[in-house]
């Protein structure tokens, strides 16, 4: 089977944890929105009568279209490998990965703390308030989470559940990637603490097919319109 | 097997979502930090060398501890037929189940769109604007796409998934409840465009378990420590 991903062709987003998924996988997909008329067949999905989601990504797998990333990794992790198989191991992955999307919440509303309908210029005063109470506070809870959850000796096994590779640790992979991205300079800072995630983070960017796909062109580059944002003003 | 949730014992906040579906499937459970030392415990839960959970709410299943709310519904929708059989069933609840957590989460920041760290006073003019488009845009975008889902016609069954009752419209109900509280003057601007939510929620809280709950001391009222607050000035 063939999975068709519907996302934003111009950004990494959150259809970027599923992506990361399907190559990790070797998966076969299209991304649907990269292709000649692909937007207009995204919105045609999501517009629908029946629409499939309230917002991309949508991942259709067969007759199935299943939108949320999170919930998109449910299902593919039962089905490549990137999940434990037991049910306590299959909730408490999905309940780190429902973590990871919190803080991904939190990074978007350090541009955008008053609307998504409003420009970044038009909140910028606000976002400096809400960078700075993010990067003080938020980040280092969460990181401080995450590494206790790594280093955890019972749980020990180099990655974020057990002893075997996850959609979890992809995921981690990328909110390093894009907390470095946004914020270079307060990450810098905060990330000597963290060394089982920074471990972590290096060891999934060398796994063959994460590498390959990071130096290919399906990898869409971080840029001022996904989620991680670099503003310098905003990384003190 | 009794069920033990742990969440804070003032506020409804995230726990709710999982207290409505234990009290409609008639489910034992204890809502332990509302015991006598129960705050304590639920921190040791939560602190422990092997946290938990990055937050409350956490349910314990016998030996499981199951954190994130949408992840406890998961799990008790299968087990207390609050959610369809099938794999693609079950997908489809949980996705609306995160949709609504995503609005969740955006009703928290209007109140706080600066910072969870500060006191509301601290970020009311940013809390104006930020409500302002909430209720302008967000809002109506959200229902519209539940209006949809529950009135689509190969749907129909009077419920969100089909037509037999599931957790998301017990999620539902306690969303248009808590919008009623925090925004009354503009949900009843609102709401006569969602003919078949305000339905829905009449019907959720006629239901014997719920209407019961709702008259008992275990449901902790409304009020202004939650995520659904009231705040004159933020409902223009």
């Amino acid at each position: 089977m063939v999975y068709q991903l519907y996302y934003w062709p111009t950004i990494q987003g959150r259809g970027e944890f599923v992506r990361l998924a399907l190559e990790e996988a070797s998966a076969e997909y299209v991304d649907v929105a990269r292709q000649k008329n692909g937007v207009s067949k995204m919105l045609a999905v999501l517009g629908a009568a029946t629409p499939a989601a309230f917002a991309p990504p949508v991942l259709m797998a067969g007759e199935l279209a299943i939108g949320q990333s999170a919930n998109i990794l449910l299902y593919l992790g039962a089905r490549h490998g990137l999940a434990p198989r037991t049910e306590e191991g299959r909730l408490w992955t999905h309940q780190l990965q429902l973590t990871i999307a919190d803080l991904v919440n939190e990074v978007h509303d350090t541009h955008h703390p008053v609307a998504v309908s409003l420009y970044y210029e038009d909140q910028k005063k606000e976002a400096k308030r809400r960078a700075a109470e993010f990067l003080a506070n938020r980040v280092p809870k969460f990181l401080d989470y995450f590494e206790r959850v790594l280093r955890e000796p019972s749980r020990r096994g180099g990655f974020m559940v057990a002893s075997r590779l996850s959609y979890v640790d992809l995921s981690m992979f990328q909110l390093l990637e894009g907390l470095r991205y946004a914020f270079p300079r307060s990450m810098a800072r905060i990330e000597p603490g963290y060394p089982g995630l920074v471990d972590l983070h290096g060891r999934i960017a060398a796994r063959p097919n994460i590498a390959a796909y990071l130096a290919s062109k399906r990898r869409i580059p971080f840029n001022e319109e996904g989620i991680f944002r670099h503003y310098p003003e905003l990384d003190k």
